[in-house]
């Protein structure tokens, strides 16, 4: 083995070791313009790579729009357009943030999110709330009084039962959930029906008012997503410490914006490496169609990132009523991944494959060499702003993103040869 | 088609019909005394088919032993003892009393039963609780604490809960749990889990006092096995409407009291047909093994009865560590249970074998003739009274039930050819 190759592996091993060993831990809920680091007034943070105004895809400008209107910055759509377009409100993408957001991805500073701390290393990471509407786009009145259940009555509450219960280890469920039919992408029911569970107790003992209570018990078990934050914020919390490693080709980021679809490696530093989104092959709801559908959108592929999602849909094929395709392809899939990764979970496992670990560790080596790339499940958005979820699918990241970062490697880390 | 063949066809896919058209509603928790048509003071009923207290199998007498205690009858094991063997404390088998129950299925009158009305024909099924000791024939002082905190806590506050909702219905928790891993035998963690989401809210609706509220939501939201009643119940309620159809051989109850294992057959009456009850291929818990096991017991298997358990163990992998086996094995057991149903339900689906429907109502014809037998998950009890749980693993429905019912069949519809 030359020398580079060598180092390569032990980076590589070395980041496998450190996602495998996270420990993430949901601690607590706060206003994202009070936890988030370099989240400032006036300035949202979206999902994916960064992007312009004028390039932003319509998804994730009307998701912009409703944040800024959630907010008091502007009374409507029309007004908020010229903030962004003016520069009077900014943005920038998550993912630098420690921050992760599904679909558009959009976090305003008022807005709860989740916080999540890998105990192993004491990192945190924050995710926003799950909902079907203001994060695909939608920024009418009836989307924005979700956003403001969630501030005002739901957050505040399950606060109070967070600390009541001192923090809710997330492995144990994750892992429960990955025997329970679950991919934690698309399809986190289970892990939703046990979070709403671990819950209970924790709200009633921590004397949350009736009404309040009710309301927020109403809200989490009859909410089948939930815990796709919760997923998102741990993989996450999971994946930050792998990054910055030197000579380590695992991938730490997939995200994707609607216009843009981007990674980045662990030896390359902040740099993302992009290309145009994907279309999502999937179902539409009722009225749509693939005319009507927006590009590959959202930080929700750091699901994939860390080995669930796409990586474990052979273990999750009831999703499969809702993104199309047959128990075989989904078997398929995860095997196609494992000769992508570079090693597998210790700690999540599928049945359906004789109990063997998820496949963890995207390493562009292989990616390029096997021409295989990533499986992802995810939602589809509308291509227009002021739209709610329209379906959901598979989509494949671009061959070119991983491709491009493998030149950087090789410029980086040369001789000119990477494996 | 010769007559006799026309006539068992028409009559099993009636028995069909009836099974798939069910609609299992929980109703109420009662005392079972109350509730349970013909269970009289100083009486218990008991799973399988009727056996007397000497052929009685140790883990039964240790809870029919434990129920005579916590009624008060005994003050102790010997007094008890001395009380059966003599007649003062009398025992009849569930099934004719529309009642299951799991393992040893001991149901005494002060006992708080799961009510279940089959709400497309209006009869009810009664279902004791679950739990790991008494039921398994540990008749001691912590295993009868458990009775009485469901007794006087837990039974009382979820009866106020179901009052409240207006009853729960099951049908739709069982679709879903099947493509959540489930079986619902010895595997129904995530249709107890949602059992516990559908419950929260109800429970502090109904003003439950706060302790016994924490209480309660503890016990369900803990108890991965607490639906296993409630599969029970649904299943009894769902398949007794499809008994005593002149003509048809649909299996109507398999059970066994750990000494005789016995079906009855829809078109031959109350009548049981018996085999000794078969030694159960499984993993035990540590300190146990074969040799400590006693036989294969309990009404449990009214689940496989209607496609469940066994039946449906393609889509539930995550048993595999629980009971032993392969995905493959699993996958190859819910293939061959279609070779002796009449059908499919068209309810209960399973994602694994694209959304196939579980084979439902299992023909002795086709038993006999194919020579596969029903396939059963199930627990292990020991082969002595006074024992708690000691493993779980699978056994297959002995033949000569299923040649003897056909054997009466022939006799009673001859001419001398069933098929």
């Amino acid at each position: 083995m030359n020398d580079i190759k060598q180092k390569i592996e032990m980076a590589n091993m070395e980041a496998l070791k450190r996602i495998n060993e996270a420990d993430p831990v949901l601690v607590d809920i706060a206003p994202a313009g009070e936890a988030i680091p370099g989240l400032e007034d006036r300035m949202i943070l979206h999902s994916g790579p960064p992007v312009d105004w004028l390039r932003m895809s319509g998804a994730q400008r009307g998701s912009m729009l409703g944040a800024a209107i959630f907010e008091g910055w502007a009374k409507d759509a029309e007004e908020a357009t010229k903030l962004f377009a003016g520069g009077a409100i900014r943005f920038e993408p998550n993912h630098p943030h420690q921050a992760v957001g599904p679909m558009a991805g959009t976090i305003s500073p008022s807005m709860p999110v989740w916080i999540v701390e890998n105990k192993t290393v004491g990192n945190l990471a924050f995710c926003r709330q799950v909902e079907r509407f203001q994060q695909f786009g939608d920024y009418g009145e009836e989307a924005l009084q979700g956003l403001r259940l969630w501030r005002d009555v739901w957050a505040p509450a399950l606060k109070k039962g967070l600390r009541q219960m001192g923090g809710l280890p997330l492995k144990p469920i994750i892992a429960k959930s990955l025997q329970m039919g679950d991919e934690l992408h698309n399809r986190p029911v289970a892990a939703s029906s046990l979070f709403a569970n671990a819950m209970a107790c924790p709200l009633i003992e921590a004397d949350v008012p009736k009404g309040q209570l009710i309301g927020t018990i109403k809200y989490i078990t009859n909410h089948e997503l939930i815990f796709l934050a919760l997923a998102m914020a741990a993989a996450k919390s999971s994946v930050d410490p792998a990054a910055g490693i030197e000579y380590s080709t695992v991938v730490t980021a997939m995200a994707r914006n609607g216009t843009d679809f981007g990674i980045r490696v662990s030896g390359l530093g902040d740099e993302w490496f992009t290309a145009p989104a994907p279309r999502v092959e999937g179902l539409y709801f009722p009225g749509y169609g693939p005319a009507d559908a927006g590009a590959d959108m959202g930080d929700s592929a750091i699901t994939e990132t860390v080995g669930w999602g796409g990586f474990v849909l052979a273990g999750a094929t009831g999703i499969l009523a809702l993104v199309g395709g047959t128990p075989e392809e989904a078997m398929a899939y995860s095997r196609d991944m494992r000769q992508i990764t570079v090693g597998a979970s210790n700690n999540y496992r599928m049945p359906i494959m004789g109990f063997q670990g998820a496949p963890v560790g995207i390493d562009i080596r292989k990616v390029v060499q096997t021409g295989i790339v990533p499986i992802i499940d995810t939602a589809i958005a509308h291509r227009n702003p002021g739209y709610s979820i329209i379906g959901a699918g598979l989509v494949r990241a671009p061959f070119e993103c991983f491709k491009k970062a493998l030149v950087r490697f090789s410029e980086k880390y040369g001789p000119n040869r990477t494996s």
